[in-house]
């Protein structure tokens, strides 16, 4: 079970943290929107009673709100106060086995270990609290909006555990999983190299056999490998903490291409036989990057030379057992995306409310400020309204987004569990909440990093002049999420995953299955519509996905003669299919929020804002399909006619 | 005249400067680019032989050429390795007197300014060499796009040096404006304090009257000053440097509000009857900015104490007075935006040539690269393509909208010369170019900062991790075009300014006559089109400044019941009105372009990619305008109907 008690009340206790002199937003966590979402939304109570192997019944009401609660505070008061000082202080190299993280990084994180929140959603069998990995999902979310550079080492870890988890032979869980549960260890993946980064066919790492196949030499460079290594420490009492590396690598002999690419684990220091840490592996790091942002997280070159490694799972199998990890990547990029959003609004709401400029239009208005004030605060002007609208929208759209894709990853993971046990129902059931998870992803990865980014975008505008100094807390939000639209493969990579690989190459299956699935919510919803918004709304959304559906059938005929079709489309086409998913998502909490309102028991005003933010999407947001149907059909021959030295510089 | 020759020659011979082992993109000036714009599609010649006081005579081809390519080379192999050091090391505040530049910028200011290059388009009475503004302008492209930061300070220079010779006295004209430019002195705005940007009608500095109404004792804070200090000494051999500021402040018992308020011309240094530097004027800098980008401009928090200043033009008429400088500025925004998308353009080509990734879904392909390489180089992708044509469309676009401007610029400084000699004609001409020039800039200002960190943005996106890493020389681009979209009117501002001002204010008469003067270039464009496509272009701009005028209608209609229709649609309109520009205008290169290739003698490449960039803008860019019809529209309900209290976190 978890260990939550002891350190809820460590964390709700008072701290006293150096302040800093210049009035800013304070970040606040969520709780009562997630609450909302997970439960008059998208019904995680009810969910989790359905669930098998992970103590569903445990994650009651009132533990979800003690966890969210708890990690709240941890973040707010914690992680939150640090995420400026890392972008300031950034990493440091300080030799190859040791980088200096920034100030205070580590003692959160040794308060995270010692509660026990790493472990979770894991097994009890490796030390964890088997709760469903979508309340782990929604822990993670409040970590990310605080401090999103910190958030990577606990979330690279656990891409690390699930893949370890699913790939590897009995005796490296038992070595490795406890530690990485427990957060003594963390994780990386290593995939990209210096001459490949969406193109791991070039991959050039070497794995060769040694100790009779039961061990690889693994040797090779990767780049911008995400908390490739720290200062955290670990239980064995070693400065520098051990690190577990999901590396790439080729065997001799092997296929060309990603065919021929093998998937390994490889220790920053070896493990002896009693769990104790061992000598170093020959893993070291080379560089860390200087870049526009996410200065928390040291973006390491890492360096192996004859470093020991063990293959996880198939021998060439590389690529598709590294989708595990990518895959919990992407989903942690969208979170990237909607946190981004959301933090930026938080900011942007405390100005707007607190700083004044001009009159209202409509005549003098002052919220919340003294009367006859020297002007109105922005809050009442109405092209500032529409920039926080628009935030408010990306962050709880995406959220809504998000936790509907983490029940299809509770309904995997627990029949998985089922499925290794045998069970040939839940086998079957977990492949197809694995094909609905792939057709997802790409979708809030590549829609929500895009506007994650544009969001950050505006709460800078919304401060002016004050949203471009560093100490105001919001351009460098704007910089952080900057790098969401691009790792995990970028929004063109996703754009191709869509239309390429997720639908055309499964003859629309998935495509067919989720737009029907949508379309029978807005029946249902046109049929019982609470207001005429609603029902509109619906209408909308119904019809969206049969114009989704059309216009993937336009671009298959012109793809038939002309190649290039699907890689011109492909972008326009992901966002497309953004708007309609995340148009879905805000009819649904619609019409949850006008449940509440017949009730008439919960909170008006909350309910309220849901129905104007869901009428505001609709009108001012959605619209942007409208372009979107169009320029994914544009000619190809405007994109490819020009030649190469007709882009040179005249 | 333009003292060149000796110039040129120093700016052209190799220089030798520490190189970095970095591979990376070496920024171009684009002459021919910019000669087929300014000739072939604004006939700037013709142009300059009409012009009456300023020396267009003396434009000719010849001098425009050696103008722009020694310019080039000045910005090429000075400039442009300065952009990346400045970003790196950023300014230093020393003391309240002395702000250091960053390493080189001094040494190539002075080149500049020993160069005569400041007073290119300035009067020959005061040293100038009397050439059209319009060149002056493009001068100012190259400095621009080759080092943003650097650029900003004759920029501001430039935009003091109007608002005297516009304002001052004579007496002030004679001291000040000869040692501003020859680029000795340079000049800054200070409007910003610290409790109001946008909102100028709280501005509190204050100016006494002393030694009977000659001069004026000016207190207060002003802070966002661009150039505000810096350590690139003068003729007069100071350390520091002269600077002159306007300053906007309050007289005793002036109006309250935006009609209280005057302009100063406040020098750093007390200039003697010699006009040698005396005493300084109490003016110092109490702190500079830590910020997201542009760190190789100091924005400087000025703080003046009983400094002594002169008062420019009419009492209590600041503001409007302002308006000169700001509009310059304004102009200067839009080259910022239109500059970072070439820049990032540039980078972004030589990176999509040299990087391997992936073949191309139509069979391999590879050229400029050795057969049989792992990859083609991204290049061939057509979402890579899609990404450069998009930067390549807003960059060219934004050139040929910026120099239409610079004409009517010319056009304005010309009559307003003649105007002040008494001649009417030209004074009505004068007006009828300030109403052109006041319709357009706030147009060109927020579409052309917008795109331009778009541009930005996509130029980071082709580089995928690469783009995010400082040493690659593309996320600079980002950070430092961000405030672009802020500064000098956030684009919210410029909205209300082009839709409330500029529009409705003048009861549509400057978007009229702007519609009909672009449907009259469409109707003779589609009776003698040479290709289809031209007249398919033709037909969809014109149609469009009809939708344009509709639109405007309707919202006009809709203000009359409800104020904030205005407020609620103007950056959706300011965002249609700059795509149908910008459509216009590349109908405009596209009519040029076919014409170059008809006549055959002319680089058959270089306008063929203009008519492809043309047909890509038309089909995958135009399109937004379907969107924006839409969401100007939407029911202002969705906006103000939130409570301020229901944007709390919850």
């Amino acid at each position: 079970m978890l260990r939550s008690t002891s350190l809820f009340r460590k964390l709700t206790s008072p701290l006293s943290r150096a302040g800093t002199s210049v009035r800013s937003y304070q970040y606040k966590a969520p709780v009562k929107e997630m609450i909302f979402c997970s439960e008059e939304v998208h019904g995680f109570q009810e969910h989790y009673k359905s669930l098998k192997n992970l103590s569903g019944e445990d994650a009651s009401p009132e533990m979800v709100k003690e966890i969210l609660e708890g990690m709240g505070k941890f973040c707010e008061t914690e992680l939150f106060p640090l995420n400026e000082v890392a972008d300031r202080e950034g990493c440091t190299w300080v030799n190859p086995t040791t980088i200096k993280t920034p100030a205070g990084f580590k003692e959160a994180y040794d308060q995270y270990v010692e509660g026990g929140w790493q472990g979770l959603a894991y097994p009890e069998k490796y030390g964890g609290s088997n709760l469903p990995m979508s309340l782990a999902l929604m822990k993670s979310e409040i970590m990310a909006t605080a401090n999103w550079t910190w958030s990577m080492f606990p979330g690279l870890s656990k891409g690390a555990i699930n893949t370890i988890m699913l790939h590897g032979e009995d005796y490296l869980k038992d070595v490795y999983l406890p530690p990485m549960i427990a957060g003594n260890w963390t994780g990386t993946m290593c995939l990209t190299e210096p001459q490949c980064g969406s193109d791991l066919a070039q991959v050039a790492t070497m794995a060769i056999t040694e100790d009779e196949g039961k061990t690889y030499s693994i040797s090779g460079t990767k780049i911008f490998i995400s908390a490739g290594d720290h200062d955290f420490g670990d239980s064995a009492g070693s400065a520098d903490g051990q690190v577990i590396h999901c590396v790439l690598a080729r065997t001799p002999g092997a296929p060309e291409g990603t065919k021929g690419i093998s998937l390994f684990l490889v220790p920053k220091y070896l493990v002896n036989e009693d769990g104790s840490l061992g000598e170093l592996n020959n893993v070291g790091v080379d560089r860390i990057e200087d870049k526009m942002g996410c200065h928390g997280s040291p973006t390491c070159q890492m360096n192996f030379e004859n470093s020991k490694g063990w293959l996880l799972g198939t021998k060439n199998q590389g690529m598709n057992h590294m989708f595990t990890f990518i895959n919990t990547s992407r989903l942690g990029c969208a979170i990237q995306g909607s946190t981004a959003a959301e933090l930026s609004h938080q900011g942007a709401v405390w100005y707007a409310k607190d700083r004044l400029a001009m009159r209202a239009l409509s005549g003098k208005k002052n919220p919340g400020h003294e009367p006859d004030m020297a002007a109105d605060p922005i809050i009442v002007h109405p092209d500032v309204r529409k920039n926080l609208l628009t935030q408010k929208a990306i962050a709880e759209g995406g959220r809504s987004m998000i936790y509907e894709c983490a029940k299809v990853a509770d309904r995997l993971a627990d029949n998985e569990m089922a499925g290794a046990e045998g069970d040939e129902a839940a086998k079957k059931a977990a492949e197809e909440a694995d094909d609905e998870m792939g057709f997802l992803t790409p979708i809030l990865k590549g829609f929500l990093t895009e506007k994650g980014v544009d969001a950050a975008h505006l709460g800078v505008q919304i401060y002016g002049g004050h949203g471009y100094i560093k100490q105001n807390k919001m351009e460098q939000i704007s910089r952080d999420v900057r790098i969401g639209a691009i790792w995990e493969g970028t929004t063109g990579i996703q754009g191709l995953d869509l239309l390429g690989r997720k639908i055309f190459l499964q003859k629309l299956k998935p495509l067919n299955s989720h737009c029907s699935k949508v379309r029978s919510f807005c029946w249902d919803t046109i049929m019982n519509a609470p207001t005429s918004a609603v029902r509109n709304h619906a209408i909308k959304v119904a019809l969206l996905t049969l114009e989704w559906q059309y216009l993937t059938a336009r671009i298959g005929l012109m793809a038939k003669d002309d190649r290039e079709a699907i890689g011109s489309a492909s972008v326009d086409y992901l966002m497309f299919a953004g708007y309609t998913h995340c148009a879905y998502h805000w009819l649904q909490m619609e019409v949850a929020a006008e449940k509440g309102l017949a009730a008439g028991t919960g909170d008006k005003d909350f309910y309220e804002a849901k129905v104007q933010t869901s009428s505001f999407f609709f009108d001012s947001m959605l619209p942007q399909t409208k372009t979107l149907a169009k320029t994914m059909l544009s000619p190809t021959d405007n994109v490819m006619k020009m030649k190469v030295s007709q882009f040179d510089v005249a």
